[in-house]
């Protein structure tokens, strides 16, 4: 048996491998709760390590727990081509998110070596550590390490809510591995991913052809003002760091509303104030909170007016704003040539497809920064995602899979 | 040495007492960190206890962990009168916050103790759990209980941010006492406390009269929304909790500035959300705000104005909204005959004193449900409270505990 163009991706193996991995760190009814460098989250790894072992991959671990199982090509020297995404999810969160194509990427080499192909150039599967940050902020930090968008030494010394270390929690589990965190040459990579948005589902597409992500603008801040008693204190001597959070979160909320015509989006995600007690004026808070429009310069503007929004906010409530760290990505940057690959095999396989921009941050935005970088969208029931009741059938997955496994065997042999 | 009107308390003695008491449950410099039923509670208990016994009274611990210590009247058949506070604190509490009020009952004793005055009714000196409610929501929960507003099983079932049990707490620092939480006869019920407001400090005033409290509404909200990614979920679509309550606590805060003016208040004292994580909208989110005014008709339209932000803040962001606790306190609540003899005490020591309303909550406003009672309050640093920088020397403290002496005196030889 040989590869040919017909083949396919063996979609009950890779579904069962989702419902396995779907077993550990078991969240809500339905739902994953498989925070980063927890013993789940090393659970899930074992097994993941274990089944790139048992399909033939060398097993490399780098310095931040990226784990990276490497099919040997024809020609070892040549740039491998990269498959890759997250086995971490929300607190909350779903079995597909992420893991979907992680397990994809072990799917195409199972089904490689079903036909006995070897292609020309190596290919390499990936999961990259702490992509949701959920429990270390920001998001999507060892893939960013990877490309030399972070250090290694600033990502170890992050800490969660629990007041962990990023750099404890990794040698805890036994990840913290050798290879250093850093990419060499990759001839392209591939990353597949639900949607998590709901175009594909109503539109009734079998396919989504990602040509770029919507620009996304986020920041994290402190506040700082000054405890004292709710009763006496006069409003205009309050410094209530609380308020100075929640009416930054409502400005950037109202922000999300003027620009939501044009599908602008606007994000309180988080809010935590010391001491946060009734009786009491708090201290601190720090929140987070994002704007995405798939316009880049109206995405600026909405930045922008969030910017604003901090220090006015901060004033009204007598406190002091401090922006402790700022993130952007998405844009335009996928490869073309990538992206006309993917679209031709899946006119060619008679799929429903369409282009499509993601909403949602990933790890191909970081790896596109280094080589040439394109993703797959696969269809969720209504777009839920990051919630326990994100799902998928095999039926919506198989379609992705199967353009993924000639887009990437395509490249690979080139 | 009989008891002479010349009679003054021992100065000295008291702020030692008061030091001691500093000493446990340290928490930023200068400040207490002394939330009840922690270890440190009981330390401070054992304490208490202690210095009640050695001044000869008879101690008595109810269900809630109330701490009763009684001496003895001439006609032990005479309704007692009663001195009390609290020992426990804020998270980020100072050092004279209820603990000044408790310390006085006892240097009231000890003065008795030291010219051998026998008063005619017995004088009951009380420390009351969890006034603060900085670890179980709502405050002044064990004197509401005693007066009949609250039920002990109710009390008993409140949990901590921690997950904390107050029944279970309470049993593990051994303060479950036998007698019921139940007031009986009460002649007059004194409080001396710092004012927790600016006043007496900038007008160089000595003693506060208590005539009353500012009008107080206060309610705990549960919002309920829906997680979902922060990305590509529109607008519309959303049903973000943690927005609901930033929302309620911007609204609560505007209502304060639009009745500034006539010394009104409002209060965002609580927000926390769940999952209150980047990248995904909260599911749920428990805010607590209150409102005041010193005129109960405006306190009654902010309370109003507090309550319909609740429903239109929750429809803004999609969520459901559901008032889980709501208390009042303040008004015209003090006695008059004991208001009255509290000014003749200030005057005739000619002490610089003025009338003054509380701003703040305190356990005598649940006593005043029961009988007659009143408050004394002493002039603190520029108001400051609810912080570690609360600070008063000696000489703030002197002219309100020999108004509490004399005034406890004649009432109690009545």
């Amino acid at each position: 048996m040989t590869f040919s163009a017909d083949q396919r991706a063996n979609i009950d193996r890779y579904w069962s491998t989702i419902e396995s991995s779907a077993e550990i760190g078991k969240g809500r009814t339905g739902g994953l709760s498989r925070l980063t460098l927890t013993d789940d989250d090393r659970r899930m790894r074992d097994l993941f390590v274990n089944w790139c072992r048992e399909a033939g991959l060398s097993v490399e671990i780098d310095e931040l727990g990226n784990i990276f199982g490497r099919r040997e090509g024809r020609d070892p020297t040549l740039a491998p081509v990269m498959i890759g995404s997250h086995l971490d999810t929300q607190i909350n969160g779903g079995r597909f998110d992420g893991i979907a194509g992680v397990l994809a990427g072990l799917e195409v080499v199972r089904s490689l070596n079903d036909c006995g192909h070897v292609t020309k150039r190596p290919i390499v599967i990936v999961d990259w550590t702490n992509e949701e940050g959920a429990r270390f902020s920001p998001p999507m930090v060892a893939s960013g390490c990877f490309v030399g968008a972070y250090e290694v030494d600033w990502v170890k010394q992050l800490v969660s809510d629990d007041g962990a270390r990023f750099g404890d929690e990794l040698h805890r589990i036994g990840y913290d591995g050798h290879k250093p965190c850093k990419a060499g040459d990759i001839d392209a990579y591939f990353e597949l991913h639900i949607e998590q948005g709901p175009i594909l589902d109503l539109e009734k597409r079998d396919v989504g052809v990602v040509t770029g992500g919507y620009p996304s603008y986020g920041m994290r801040v402190r506040f700082n003002g000054r405890t004292a008693h709710t009763g006496p204190t006069p409003m205009d001597l309050r410094h209530n760091a609380l308020i100075a959070g929640a009416r930054w979160l409502t400005a950037v909320d109202d922000i999300g509303w003027d620009f939501a015509v044009g599908d602008g989006k606007a994000t309180g995600a988080r809010l935590a104030a010391w001491p946060n007690k009734p009786g009491i004026l708090s201290d601190t808070a720090q929140a987070i909170c994002d704007v995405r429009h798939p316009d880049p310069a109206t995405a600026r503007v909405m930045a922008e007016k969030m910017r604003r929004a901090v220090f006015e906010s901060a004033a009204r409530a007598g406190c002091e704003a401090e922006i402790e760290d700022e993130w952007f990505w998405g844009g335009d940057i996928f490869d073309g040539e990538m992206v006309g690959q993917i679209r031709a095999e899946a006119k060619r396989m008679n799929y429903n497809w369409r282009d499509i921009q993601s909403q949602a941050g990933h790890d191909a935005y970081f790896l596109a920064r280094h080589c040439p970088t394109a993703m797959i969208f696969t269809p969720c029931k209504g777009g839920i995602t990051h919630n326990n009741e994100e799902s998928c059938d095999p039926s919506d997955l198989a379609p992705g899979l199967n353009v993924l496994l000639h887009s990437v065997v395509a490249r690979a042999d080139r």
